[in-house]
């Protein structure tokens, strides 16, 4: 397994669950990962236990590191930000300049505790939007992941569960359908940056119904054959 | 079959495709169903389609009546509106009155054209919202049915999509989810009516992957299996 044409992937707010789920996925898949964390002594933590996960897997040779936010988004070809939704605004003023020119993989859903099952989206109209417009043109603001269970992306199974990717350029778009797949679920072209309001207001929805069914929901696409 | 028990259904403007399509299912289905447009002749043409789309199935014996929007409205029990968003309001403010202590299922999309693949979800949150507040309190308004392809519903066949139903009571919602799998879908309870935004802005990220595969897409929910 080589790693030496793949990008470097930094996941900023690493130590998650969803952060860490994803750093399960993408080291399984022979990606270097740098946790980034507000410490570098919090992402060091977040690393030792993905070892020892991925040890328990029979993967003993994973290429992680662990860094303080800035020093992981500079160091990283793509950068994937999972913090909650009050904490976004202020880790990107941090890391705005080590991002330019870079793919920013948006997972931020504008929750508003404590009715985390109420549809409460931003006046700029999502989390993606919020994102896009701070960091400038010169970023690649990229929306996904914000409908996958952290639980099921912890698990080394299959996910039954697709992944909606927004932003304003295809080819980031799919650069990170790329890093969706290798997390082991289909991503879909889901439109520009706008659109991330669809997948950010579905996961209230889907908190909704993990209420009702003690369960952790996802959404798939379906009626995909061609008809015309 | 006996329609006895069951609730009367309009379909304002239920001349369009979406409007012909829950037609079809929910008559099929035994229940009786009025067909309301802005003229009766309209309204008439419709039923006069569906009585022989019927008869190609096999059933002759449908009940279906057609009447303008405000007389169907007034004679039904439960009220369903497939309007485009342009219209939407001023369908709503014809029938306020009629509309008092009944269910409201709201499929209004708000999609701006010509950028139908954009999300552009309008102030008040989402086309639902407005229904309720222009309605007022005792009017039951129940989102659902927006990501459901028309084309789908008018075919006789089974339906691989489920439907997101949103509304501030708990009862009228369990009504609406009973016309859902009488349409022969799932229908999940969603929330509040301030959940409707899901639904909406996933239409135009349905829109947008139907462009790319030439197809009808839906979505499923799915990992609803117990997991705690």
């Amino acid at each position: 397994m080589t790693t030496d044409t793949l990008p470097v992937l930094a996941i900023l707010g690493g130590t998650g669950d969803l952060g860490t789920g994803l750093a399960r996925r993408w080291v399984q898949a022979g990606y270097r990962v740098i946790i980034g964390s507000r410490t570098e002594e919090k992402a060091q933590a977040a690393v030792t236990d993905l070892r020892e996960v991925m040890a328990e897997r029979g993967l003993a040779d994973i290429a992680v590191d662990a860094m303080d936010n800035l020093a992981a988004a500079s160091a990283a070809d793509i950068v994937t930000l999972t913090v909650p939704f009050s904490h976004q605004s202020s880790t990107l003023e941090l890391v705005k300049d080590a991002l330019q020119g870079k793919i920013l993989i948006d997972v931020t859903v504008p929750l508003v505790p404590p009715r985390v099952a109420r549809v409460q989206l931003p006046p700029q109209g999502s989390a993606g939007q919020i994102a896009q417009e701070l960091l400038g043109e010169d970023v690649h603001v990229v929306s996904a992941f914000q409908n996958v269970a952290a639980a099921h992306l912890q698990e080394g199974s299959g996910l039954d569960c697709d992944v909606l990717v927004c932003g304003n350029k295809k080819d980031a778009r799919a650069e990170v359908i790329k890093l969706v797949e290798a997390a082991g679920m289909r991503g879909f072209h889901a439109g520009m940056i706008n659109n991330a309001a669809a997948a950010e207001a579905l996961t209230s929805v889907l908190i909704t119904i993990n209420k009702q069914y003690g369960c952790h929901a996802g959404i798939t696409i379906s009626g995909l054959d061609r008809t015309e």
